[in-house]
């Protein structure tokens, strides 16, 4: 094991970046976080005291410059993660992408590329639930045979109401819900079905229950999909914008001989309140309380991949299938359509039985 | 309140059969079981013990004559369910029809036409969920409107995998998984969205990963279908023929300010197992291990209805509806094909949006 | 199996009485209530509605020489017990007495005698729990081995804060709480360690925290006690009045190989409500409502056993054993003082060891 | 807040050592662990990878003399705490000792006395559930007034079964198991309850179920005391060598409007599996296991209470407290006896009411 330490770069350090500036400042033995990019006033006056030792850059390519830089985290806005991975990748830079590459297939496989020509580097989606304990608990489970064969899988990804209507803009460039929230649900499918798994079908249904400007940009609040996989497998999706009780975000892998369920009772601390009218416990309020061991997780693990030159848990081209599958079901929510692919995964216009 | 007691037969004594006979002759205070048809010697051989104070008949025409006879129990195969209750409305009896009416739409509807004709006569077709003391719950939280608009509504009926196989036989008369199963959480979802929620599109797929034999008829033992109704309303249903731990039937009614799920943690008894590997509780093994207590219920309240001349708690046409949603799942799962309605709820062939 | 049905009287249709009569009325099949004793004239008005088929006497004694009568449900006030069932098992009736038999151990025992001389009656005192499904899978799992040697057992029972202050004026001849409440908790370790264990020592503490004037009849309202058996068993109990959220009754066995516990997680129904401050479940909120399904099926076997003479599942002498260790606790309370027996669970003033 | 980082030593690298030791070295941002103490080959050799900035001594007092050294951390064994906090005293140097300060009352408060003379260092009994992120939550709720007044507590410590008996070796320094397991629970009473709280009475019970040996070391493996405090408050201990599924370390803060439960139901990970025979879910397998949090927040508050001089959450006198009480229930568990104390926690003969 390498004594050394990491020099990684945070660019962008809005709610996720800050986040990851502090994950990899403070939890991450192994890793200095040499430096960071924002252009916003408000970030860097938060870095200044948060980030003591972190150099922070107006500019994403002087950054890349830091001396002896060797990773580069980008947590900008999704439109600049393509970009910016790709110019870390070219300046031979370890890159922790987050979800999703991008909204289009297209742009997300040039990322896939870029990383393609530089097999050195370590290149890695941050698709933080395959760094969820409980999540690597339940596929240890399946792929020991607890369940048999998995066959069935459900998920959901389901945020806390907020009033104040911030994900309608933020609608216009999410690539949608089932892009913005079901991507990390598709994952987890192709996690446990396979990597290789090829999608057969997609479907998707949804309403505008608490926003209907989100049919301004052909988006919902509550959106269900079904994906079925070539070889017999079948997924399917709910993602919503007005959980009233908090962040729940579940899973259910089913199998021929058993089920495995991760998250089915969200829970935040261990309380449990005994009051006149019952008994009440509170449950994480956004996607970091339920997942903020993960993304410690994945600070780590890219460390000592990048260190060590270990593999990282799951391949880059992964992030393009999701994407590609998160687009059927927003482009079936928006046509009606059902949308059919051939065992190659490619788009056919009807179906193949 | 009258102190006369409903004399009622039943018709059919296996398994349901025998179950709704013993609620009517022993925990139904208001009725007298005074008859049975069935022409099986086994089952007459335990009628003969378990209720020695009905006349069993071979014959259902001999039986609607029984002397006093009041309402009729319809329990026996689902092919025969409309003929009999037919029969039994034209002998101005009143009917607990076991569900689904029929797996045809025209023939569930005629016999709610022949119930139309005899109004004073109370029809009932046995959806045991309404019965059901947490289902009922959670509609009166609802009504009270204690999570806003109910906007989404999700429902599974999944069944212990029965080793045996008999599912694969039973398919070829049950409808399929979705008339069969789901049925019942369609019809909830009817009831929660109201009763005169119009369904506006259908989709449904499904996998055989333990019976490959259910696609001789058409069917699966793994199915999901979305359902969308006018007015902004999604539904989507899970329904499985292998659950390893025993049967496991939930919803959720998913409104604008809060959520409530009925059974998402089935629990057998109130005792916990600690034990060397965990903490383990066991569940229900099979639907009647869940609902015992709602056709109970049912049995009481259908024959206060009949002796008082009360109201039944829901419409006989909703069955209707019903068949129709789950035909239409069914029918989406064998062509592929998402299918339309318009919003007098008539089929047709393009989306209307 | 005897066909006929048994004759039975309900002595009191206060709360306990009522629901007895109900049960024994309407869902125990093979019971006739055809009698009750109530000079209370509410109740009676009560009973002539509810109980049409019943008739109302306004004296113990001639209740007891209605024709035919079989049995008899003592249900009154704590003091009327033992004289009531007394004198029922002298006019050679069955005995369904409520518990305690009495607050006093001399008192009781005299109900065990009078039972004795009339070996062929059927006299059981009513502990609900012993009928209840969970405990008894409890029973069964223990009795298969599934933790090892049961050694350590936990019970509280716990009621719903009555802002009504009813408990207080209840607590001068309830016996106090360790008689009134933790008798059953007492009675459940009797059942787990066996029947013939015997006390070694007993000791009690308590606070009144809610209703300061329970001083008043020596008693508590929150109150915690330990009672060690010969051969290496404890038990400790909790009682409390003063439970904000409903009853809330449980056990705990603890074995050398593994634990089980019953009704840890108290639920009312299956609804979990998901709202702005958290998923909340309403529990049930008395006795009652944790038990009705116990008392019909105590109901029901009581009734079996009378009319096919079989053996009841507990014996009467466990009551006397049961108040022996409720008065040691209430005494240590009011003293100070740890109570201690011999082997032969005499009581003895100084331990031996 | 101060930028430089604290430099501390651990004494001890064994169980808990090495876990103190890695957290201060790993997940401290604050803290720089610059030295360790240890006589042991193998934790040296341990430390020499695990641990590669720090330089460990063989000897407690070379240690001490450690450039730059502001605190000290002492996990070595029960006996050699005091000493080594004091002597770390001495030296002028922060201490994070971990509980028992002793298993003597009187040495236990020579460390509070040598703490007292120099009242500008930081001395911390680690009482790590205080900074359990649950414990916290249930003490605010509770200072809030939601639960009323805190009358009743109820605490268990309750460790997985361990085969190899080691415990009882451990058994003959540890203090027996009420000042071992116990300790914590009481420090929760005295939280909850007010660190002015004063015991009145105190008494245990206990049992050897799976190790007779115990009874050796005057010990048990499973112990119940009841301890009341002056001022109407009760509280209730329970601990244990043998759980079968894991650590299960539980409370319940009962007050006059509500109760707080924390961990009732103990979890691992949020995986639940569905398995032919019911649902299941492992649990913490140790008390690491479920406190390992709580110790990483009980390094960085100690660490941030030294550099910025502000106040610990907790004063040392309360540890004096806690092994008074459990002293006393041991020693109620030996003699049979129960134990009193006057409103000044001066141990008096004869109960004073």
């Amino acid at each position: 094991m390498s004594q050394r330490k990491l020099n990684i770069a945070c660019a962008g350090l809005g709610r996720m970046g800050a986040r990851h500036a502090l994950n990899f400042a403070n939890r991450t033995p192994r890793a200095d976080l040499v430096a960071a990019f924002t252009p916003d006033p408000k970030e860097k006056e938060w870095a200044a005291t948060a980030l003591p030792n972190t150099k922070v850059y107006d500019d994403y390519d002087e950054m890349l410059k830091h001396p002896g830089l060797d990773a580069v985290i980008v947590a900008t806005v999704t439109t600049a993660h393509a970009p910016q991975a790709i110019k870390a990748i070219e300046a031979d830079k370890h890159v922790l992408c987050e979800k999703p590459l991008s909204t289009s297939i297209e742009i997300s496989q040039s990322v896939v590329d870029a990383a393609a020509k530089k097999p050195h580097l370590k290149v890695l989606c941050g698709f933080s639930r395959r760094f969820d304990a409980s999540y690597r608990q339940a596929y240890e489970r399946m792929d020991q045979g607890a369940i048999g064969r998995a066959s069935v899988f459900r998920s959901q990804t389901c945020d806390k109401l907020d009033p104040s209507g911030f994900f309608v803009a933020y609608a216009e460039f999410s690539g949608g819900i089932f892009v913005d929230c079901n991507i990390h649900d598709i994952d987890l499918a192709l996690w446990y079905f396979g990597q290789d798994s090829v999608v057969k079908s997609a479907v998707a249904m949804g309403i505008t229950a608490v926003q209907p400007e989100l049919r301004r940009h052909g988006d919902v609040d509550n959106g269900v999909g079904i994906v079925e996989f070539w070889g017999g497998k079948l997924a399917y999706f709910y993602s919503s914008r007005m959980m009233a009780a908090g962040q729940h975000d579940m899973s259910e892998i089913i199998g021929t001989e058993g089920k495995l369920a991760v998250n089915g009772n969200p829970i935040g601390t261990l309380v449990e309140m005994h009051e006149p009218n019952g008994v009440r416990r509170e449950i994480p309020q956004d996607y970091y309380g339920r997942f903020e061991n993960a993304f410690v997780t994945e600070a780590n693990e890219f460390t000592a991949a990048c260190l060590d030159n270990t593999k990282l848990p799951f391949k880059l081209s992964g992030a393009v299938q999701a994407v590609t599958i998160g687009c059927a079901l927003q482009e079936s929510l928006r046509t009606g359509q059902k949308i059919y692919f051939d065992e190659t995964g490619r788009r056919i216009e009807t179906p193949k039985l």
